[in-house]
């Protein structure tokens, strides 16, 4: 595998940042499923561009087009292809630079592992701008799970250090999920927003970047699905959410923090509810155990580090001399990618989850 | 998939807990390369458990016999199958418990996901035991990386909020890693590890546990491999260190760090070493960058929840009779999984790499 | 992948002829399957070599030890691990002719395909007897298709130019079926059976061996199994069947002979049945159309060259000097490999069929 | 999988004849080989339907658009994506009869495969036009493996009974492949050719079509390529070329034919030739034992069945009542695939033999 994702649902992402168009195959997908294409435009138009300060003002249209597997707004069950056009590039500002390993990105990696020969303009097939398929295919995932209930929502837990409230582990419902997906900044609290915004704002005007911590939960996702060892849901979403560009990790239920718990603390006791079914009283677990879904909602968290494109000075190599020198990005750069990140983690979520399901008789 | 990695490398685990053996088949191994049973040996020892107080004393001996793909000490190419007789399973102490779900286990989810079928003796397919052919195929892989100059170690990062020292992610060589795995409680700082053993027996007292924190590095690696999107260095490891039971949480370089850093901070700059070679001098990035080594040791960090059979009294559910019941697990436990759980962090990353690697001409 | 296959099914198949054992392990079964051993082990009977003239002296006992995800009887879901031990090997009438690379074996191309480390001992990963895994997991996926109605027989349809009788694409039943497989020799027309079975044992006089042409019929196949392009039955149970040594050749329905057909004689026309089912009068596309079955019965046809190893002298190579030697294999050899191979046939159908179906919701 | 392929090279193949575009996206390519388009376009208008009586009315372009994955003239090494736009797609003729199961197509199992949300106009996903970007993958491998002396050309070897002359398995070039592409209709022997040409006129005229076999040849092939059992030449170039619709059999070297030789007949014996490479005098094993290449010519045999599309009166069943109807299909249709199938067969070949040499460090 490379850029090929199979597993239920089969994803390959293919374009570069600067080629004439970039997209995805999605197979394996189930027939008959009605995609509101309305809808998914809007899931795509929060990973886009903003105008705003935050964020690069390169204006990508992102407007997919299906080329197949697709008939009278529905799947057909053969592959389906989704096209994007890269119509407004501005390679000139990115061509100064190609020589010069920008640090934090994968030129030098890149140039390493296609021995050169791969595109450099923007990143290439490196750039984050590959995560519009990404969205694409997690947008027609999301709209098949919701129809079974399945509502998978994120918000921004931290940037810089500033830290949003965090969803309830327990009694987040889909409800909740609905009315966070409107809000054009993903937070649970809005003060906290506003405060990030400023840091971003901040960071931008010195030519800077800051990172941050996605938190994703999804709801009503039936007890059952998933596989022990290898092929776990924490395995199958771990793989998937590492091919946004700049996750550094994941960590699911209490995460991180489970090193610092006894064990009578950090295990979840089982109990009966009202509707007779076996649920957790609390959910450090994250929903997930031995690979498998129990039925609680399944929560985690990503960090992701800073946008490497930054304005100020940095040292670094040219690879054509093997000569150091000192780079200078201009033009305007995204200072925070985590909120467009936001519903990419929900995209990554949303393939395992629907793969995972595809796989037992009672989809 | 589900218990079969492949990429490469291609495992197949199986076995479960009380069961005649577990087992692995590792395929697409390179033939002709030697293999030191003794070292191998050594490797999987580690992980065995001790006799001490920090361990369960069920006495596994754990000698993998090879029954293919192996001759005159040399590999053949052809699928290598390793398999391990269980011959001390104590049955009876875990079937008194098989219809009560132990909380923090997959007795519930696995239960659900077989349909009941499911062997639930010991966690079944479940069970750390697994672990064992996990490592088995980490210490082959070991040795072939070891040939050609790659090392990885693991040692304790944290127990229970007691906190090792860390490895210097730019600076640490083979050798800081041949003299860490002697010793028999893998830290960096053997007053810290001293702290931690005192604090796992007093869990064991208690009828508790405790969780931790593994982290791992690995050496001499070289640039230029791995993959973008879905089949990066980072995505693999993560899928093959979630196959880990009680892991919980994966972190590159900086790791959930870098989202209280500016990407002026984050950024690792490159200069030209003396050598020639185009080196970073911090290593925030943790070796990876798009996927792909950047030739700096690669660095990760892996969050392992506290062993969840503990001795105290838990509320949980029978599954049979759908009724709340007092859980109370006698025998002695492990009340700390982390030590042992080292040599398995390093095989998930030793089978990762080699998997990659082999992906390459100049292998 | 390389001697994994996988898709629904997965299967590992490990082990050298004159290793220590040889099998097989197979995940995604569906679990609480009963899998009746007795009968399992008829199954593999009919591949084992015999004691009459027609076949290999060494006495292979071929009986499987289930080593994981088996209990009280069933399937558990996870994979499920047999080994075969290898306990009359003879490796000193193989050795001394290890050096010449043996006409029509892969003696020549395994050694450069693993750099001369392969286990030469009597074919080593190559040999026929790595069918005995494929048996049995033919064997475990037959039950559980015939719990579900669906039947796979194979007869000998030739062997050097003597023909048995052919199916009726059209109106074998599962009776029919079940009647076949109580034969010693697998044949539609004993008289004809007879017939082969003397020219065998002239051949076997001789020095020499036959070869032939096994066909297989799987009747009550539900319509619609089955995908488009790269995934269609044909594709499947062409990519097991060639795991089969000695297959040269593979058909479906009319097979080779449709070059010879008008489109209006080869198409199979449409009309529904007493039953309400859309079915065909004949059936010249042996069940699959677009790579999906129809709900007709699935024929095809598998050519099997004669057994390489013979008596008589031949031309051949030294590895090792490079010099030009004759060979003269002694030991008693197996003449006729194709009875024994009609199971092997069947168990490559049966996988690629429970494969196919597990895919589908209404398994 | 589905229309996914994977094994080295990547294959997915997406798209429906009459939707907006069809395509395919190859991974895992090597970076820095440059494919020369022209010569890439002359490989696909060999499959491409012709003006002539023999061939579909329906003039289609085919021309590929490059979407990615190619940067001046050369592969980068990342996914390239390709695509073929729709643009004359006669949509009414089709539709007419788009309710009766045309006998021979995949109308009927289709339907019932994605339970009749597929796209049924012109065959959808199930048309022959879906080996455009099979026949573009095929061209790309070619291109690469021609660099490295590698040659494959295929020849109508049959066409309804009139036979053409064979290839010489030992002595065949690659000039006598190359001299045989420049051919219009790709023949040995140009008379048996024009004999050909007249029955498939005579068969259009009638409202019939013709099937046919198709021969084809590998030369320069380096010995060792290939795995046993599950991976070897045979089952991948047997699971690709089962993709080109209306193929209904394979077979290698003799193929069936050897079901009619003794064990001294069809062993090819070895020596070792003026070059001092070790080679067969014969070649009945059609270049592959074991699985893997011997370093002799690869020849395998592909049987087509005669188009299911005629205009002959036909009956069958329309879907949506259940009812039997004669279908009488009108419009131009295409009397016999077997000359456009030959690149066709090239194509697969070429792609399973350069996703199994990627597999080798020696590439």
């Amino acid at each position: 595998m490379s850029s090929i994702w199979n597993k239920g649902i089969q994803l390959s992402i293919f374009g570069e940042s600067h080629g004439p168009a970039i997209g995805v195959v999605m197979d394996h997908l189930p027939s008959g499923e009605y995609i509101d294409l309305e809808k998914l435009i809007t899931f795509m138009s929060r990973r886009a561009p903003k105008k705003e300060a935050y964020s690069t003002q390169r204006r990508e249209k992102d407007m997919p087009s299906i080329m197949s597997g697709f008939l009278d707004g529905k799947t057909t069950g053969t592959p389906l292809c989704a096209f994007i056009t890269n119509d407004d590039p501005h390679s000139h500002d990115y061509l100064k630079v190609s020589k010069l390993a920008r640090p934090g990105h994968a030129d030098y990696t890149g140039a390493l592992r296609y021995n050169g020969f791969n595109d450099p303009r923007g990143g290439g097939h490196f750039s984050g701008r590959l995560t519009a398929p990404l969205c694409f295919a997690g947008a027609v995932a999301g709209q098949i799970l919701e129809r079974r209930g399945i509502y998978t929502g994120a918000h921004i837990a931290e940037i810089h250090k500033i830290k949003d409230d965090s969803f309830d582990a327990v009694t987040t419902t889909r409800d909740d999920i609905i009315e966070l997906r409107k809000k054009g900044f993903p937070v649970l609290n809005d003060a906290k927003g506003r405060r990030m915004k400023n840091d971003i704002e901040r960071a931008a005007q010195a030519g800077d970047s800051v990172g941050g911590i996605i938190e994703c939960i999804s709801v009503n996702v039936p007890a059952g699905i998933g596989s022990p060892i290898f092929d776990g849901l924490e395995n199958s979403i771990a793989q998937l959410v590492f091919a946004i560009p700049a996750v550094k990790g994941i960590e699911f239920g209490v995460g991180f923090n489970c090193a610092k718990m006894l064990g009578s603390e950090n295990n979840d006791e089982f109990y009966v509810n009202d509707q007779g079914h076996v649920v957790t009283r609390s959910n450090n677990h994250g929903g997930i155990l031995g690979g498998i879904s129990s039925g609680m909602p399944i929560t985690l968290r990503v960090a992701m580090k800073p946008t490497p494109s930054i304005g100020k000075p940095q040292q670094t190599v040219d690879m054509s001399t093997m000569k150091e020198e000192t780079l200078k990005i201009t033009g305007r750069h995204d200072p925070c990618v985590v909120p467009r990140a936001v519903p990419c983690v929900e995209a990554a979520v949303n393939i395992a989850l629907l793969s995972h399901m595809l796989e037992y008789p009672n989809f």
